[in-house]
């Protein structure tokens, strides 16, 4: 059996390519693409930036998909429900290797042997793709009956990564008053969750009026736009939330200057959370002597565990009534499309790209 | 009635005075001075660093006295002990406001109307005097009938800071390994936390030998000299406690570079926690990225609560016949030796000083 | 100056009496009474099983007043906001002593030198009265300038215990189940609460369809009677939430029975608390086995810290035009009707009853 | 390849068998075994009141052994740390599924699908044998050079255990006052990590002197028999930490009176953890109004992770020469003697007994 997959064969050349597809190891699964989620580090990938990958390689680690075989041994998805061909499930890009000390002292992410792209030529778990061939280990979960895959598929990993930030960092309380840096992706997941948590205010910054428009929606009482200057953005947080400041900061701008912005903003006894500069090459200065005085605790957090993805998945479909999250899905492009998805999710005019293999 | 005291009348000007000594108020108590410890942070009164102060004051913030005289209404310490006059009392000296948002919305420290220092022609707290007048709300505890009142004067607040650190930014925990910046007061604190709680390595930075020793004595594992290259110590630390870096580091040397080395240092999933930088002022380049991608957390603390005072009392008389912490208090001046007392402090040449009224 | 005040002279002997209304002392305020909440309690208070009291004494722990003088030196409430004469205030009805082993190592109450009630002949707190005198260390909050008194006043004192319970033993967090035993103020708080958290299901189990109906509309997503036996309410829960069973469950039924039916519907790694059996003398036979071998947390709760009164102030005040707060106050009675308020409360048929000093 | 093994036919048969040594599977290793723990769970495994086990099974849970050959694939231990033949390794007897609710949601054990013992015939990761086959995804543990067998089996899975419930229910703080029930290989563990952690008092109330006299090196400050009346054991313990009371209290006792016991014994907003009570059945009355004035926290812990296994074996290596670990290893036995090895440790008359095969 053929499909066909965007492969990107160097930084900069995406091909689409027809790529063999096999059946499922045992533990593994076969799925057809439903939504496969376009995401802004793979524009990071496709440029180049985000370092030396082994090309060939298909693209996209988000995805919604429809079981259309299941490996030896398998008859349940990674909670324990019940599975069988035709179910749609959404997963987890890394398969855990269980072996190092991060999965076994640390039980914690990343794991140390994280494989994230196969060889074009070989099974490949890439969802830019008519097919994804989950390898055993790569944890998937059934969408609940009533789940739109389009709600599930909104946020992609950044929901994900937004609710592992707050498991690592403390979860926002009922009354918390909440700064979002950034809303693309992961900034509007955090607004959705910390809007869900009860916060009293969820405040973003942002220079897009159409991200700002879509945090609105999820849950922001107010929104900044980079027009404002800094010091403007700060006394217009601090008159909303009072002299002691935000509770929590979340820093999901992804540039430099957010960060020190960040630990300026945060209030006393306040926590910041960093979850978009990992891959921000560089220093910033801050003051030390800030985090004494304001008693600040600051974290970062990267690569959600799989129960993340699970809880992502219920908390999507719980509110996909409620909230406007299908709604994010802006844009849909074909397999062989995937260079436009790019580069409108470069341009930072859309909301969400997701790549349908319907589109031909 | 009248008692000695070192009253700072202006930045470098420290004179010996006479003033009247007061009955207590109620609520109060008043003490006669048995120690009074001598504080890195009085050196930067004393010089104007710490910036302006309601001169002319009595200094001296940490104390073991003995009660004189109990204010009306007074029959207990502030952990509800029977007390009488000639007990022995350990004293934390800030008397919180119970009015403000810190001290009743956010349940912690600092208070928002913290004073610390009243004019030296009041009734008075400073502990650098025969007598000290703690007014009502200023919480102080009795010494254990066994304990030393060398042994709970030797760390002096730097034992309530260390605790007060540690509660805020997570114990450590038994196994895990630990790194101190700086062998003062307050990294040596540290060091007997980390040691008391179990750690498997406690390494510790300084350039003194002298503290070096003494942080050996209060159960470092490794001591490195500043004389070593900052590359070099990392070398060292990675090599003793394994790839995956420490799980604690404590900032406790107080000057600037300290910081990012710090942030640099600590391991994967660990913690740095930073108690020294509050008077330093400055910033300093860090890499965002590293938090993120060590999944980092950074928090700063100062300004203990009463319990950590309490908590601190008691855990130096369980110490004082198993760890040398009487042994700690190096240099002993009266009342009118103070100047001696603080230029020796700034000197770094003693590990602690301590002004006792019975020197003349 | 006189009032009117409801004393309770000795145990079901409620009388209207006129009280002198004395100037308030330094640090404290007098406030005249907006609405005086009636608790479950009261009636215990009432009826003599609370335990004897210092008889006689003017009823009522919960108030929202307005300041009439305020004492020497307070110029701000308890989180430092400023404050005048005709500003709203809540109260938390307990002055902490700021000198005991619970305020000063523990950090927690309660505290052990409680004083819940004053003779009704001396300046007075209680609050189904036209006054109450508020003393020196009495916490006291201002109303932000939209609250309704009538949200505010609406779960009383049950607001705070649940704020409470969930900060000692954990908040609900996006995503997870729970169960509430119990619709009266406390557990329709812990409703409130647990559905402004985002909890995925809010199941609700009471015997009266007004409260079921009142959970409702707080955020239940199902509410189950008591007419349903025990063993099928916890297949109607296990087959909403799932076989892990719910994350969370909470005592607020006040009735023995719960307790053992509570550890029992508790899931897998779950925490109960239990918040309402404070006064239910008399033990239940539990399996610990099953609290090794399903990792359970079962903790208690009671005694807000004066935080959680500020927190349910701002938490009801941005809740009040979502959710129907002020409609949950059913009944309102003056002070010399304070014996019928207490007879419908003891009922069970309002949901929450007041007293409003302007019916007479 | 022919090995040893002792063999449970049925309840209560025991036999010598001579198995079938197969070379390990890829991503499993193939162990000859040094030291097989006999815990007191293979007591009731032997007598059948631990209910119906897949026999015939080669008991024995705990083990020490050297490496023989590795799988497939296999060249670093679960920790990331390189291993070769003749390494000796230390190992949790659990492999988890890494699919189910517990795996992957939950993020917590026991896992849903945990096999405890294969047939005799097959493969076989029994200790109580020449060699166990340890499957893929059974986590072992190299041990540091310098560990001594004996001190990392002494303790054998009641370590990781003890460690397992502190990570659950909250780590001994220094300066924390802790009563364990109970000195077998659980409490004595729980005594340890206590004692390590710098607990102020660790309190043992046991029947058996030999185990108290254990208790003692291992850290206890104090000891009780059981011919002490319970109201008297109370009495020792509050005069010994004071009024408030102890702030934990471990249940390793295994019989059911212990636990009321221990809610009753455990102090003001103190935590009762409860970690031998998973095979007793049958309730207990408590007093559900206890935890509520008290603000206690009770909790129940169960199976270890890997990383509890892994701290476990550092723990000891790093101890051994400070504490007596290795002579807590009281009698040793051949495999064809694990019959008796079973009737001393059913008789509470060893500490611990192991099972060596060079003992023929």
């Amino acid at each position: 059996m053929l499909g066909r997959a965007s492969v990107l064969v160097k930084p900069n050349q995406l091909e689409t390519w027809d790529v063999k597809v096999a059946d499922p190891e045992p533990g593994g699964a076969l799925v057809s693409i439903v939504l496969g989620g376009v995401c802004g580090s793979d524009v990071h990938i496709l440029t180049g930036e985000a370092g030396v990958m082994p090309f060939p390689i298909i693209l996209g680690h988000e995805g919604v998909g429809r079981i259309e075989k299941l490996g030896h041994g398998v008859s349940t998805d990674y909670a324990g429900e019940e599975l069988k061909p035709g179910d749609l499930v959404y997963w987890s890009p890394i398969a855990l290797c269980h072996r190092c000390y991060s999965c076994n002292v640390l039980d914690e992410t990343p794991c140390e042997n994280t494989q994230f792209f196969e060889d074009a030529s070989k099974p490949n778990w890439g969802s830019y793709a008519d097919y994804a061939w989950l390898p055993n280990g790569m944890p998937f979960y059934k969408l609940p009956a009533q789940a739109q895959p389009e709600a599930v598929a909104a946020l992609g990993c950044a929901l994900p990564t937004a609710l592992r930030g707050f498991d690592r960092c403390g979860s926002v309380r009922v009354g918390e008053t909440v700064v979002v840096q950034g809303a693309g992706p992961v900034g509007l997941s955090a607004v959705l969750v910390a809007a869900q948590a009860g916060a009293r205010d969820v405040i973003v910054i942002d220079g897009s009026p159409l991200r700002r428009e879509a945090a609105t929606a999820l849950g922001a009482s107010l929104t900044i736009g980079l027009d404002v200057a800094p010091e403007e953005r700060r006394r217009m947080i601090y008159d909303r939330v009072g002299r002691n400041g935000p509770n929590v900061v979340i820093e999901a701008a992804g540039v430099l200057p957010a960060f020190p912005e960040g630990v300026d903003l945060t209030g006393n006894h306040g926590r910041y959370i960093v979850l978009g500069l990992w891959g921000a090459i560089g220093t910033q200065p801050i003051s030390p002597r800030d985090l004494t005085i304001k008693n600040l605790t600051i974290a970062g957090a990267t690569f959600p565990k799989p129960k993340h993805y699970y809880q992502a998945l219920h908390l999507a479909t719980a509110l996909q009534d409620r909230v406007p999250l299908a709604g994010l899905v802006s844009h849909r492009f074909g397999v062989s499309q995937a260079g436009e998805a790019l580069s409108l999710t470069k341009s930072g005019t859309a909301i969400k790209a997701v790549i349908d293999p319907t589109i031909t």
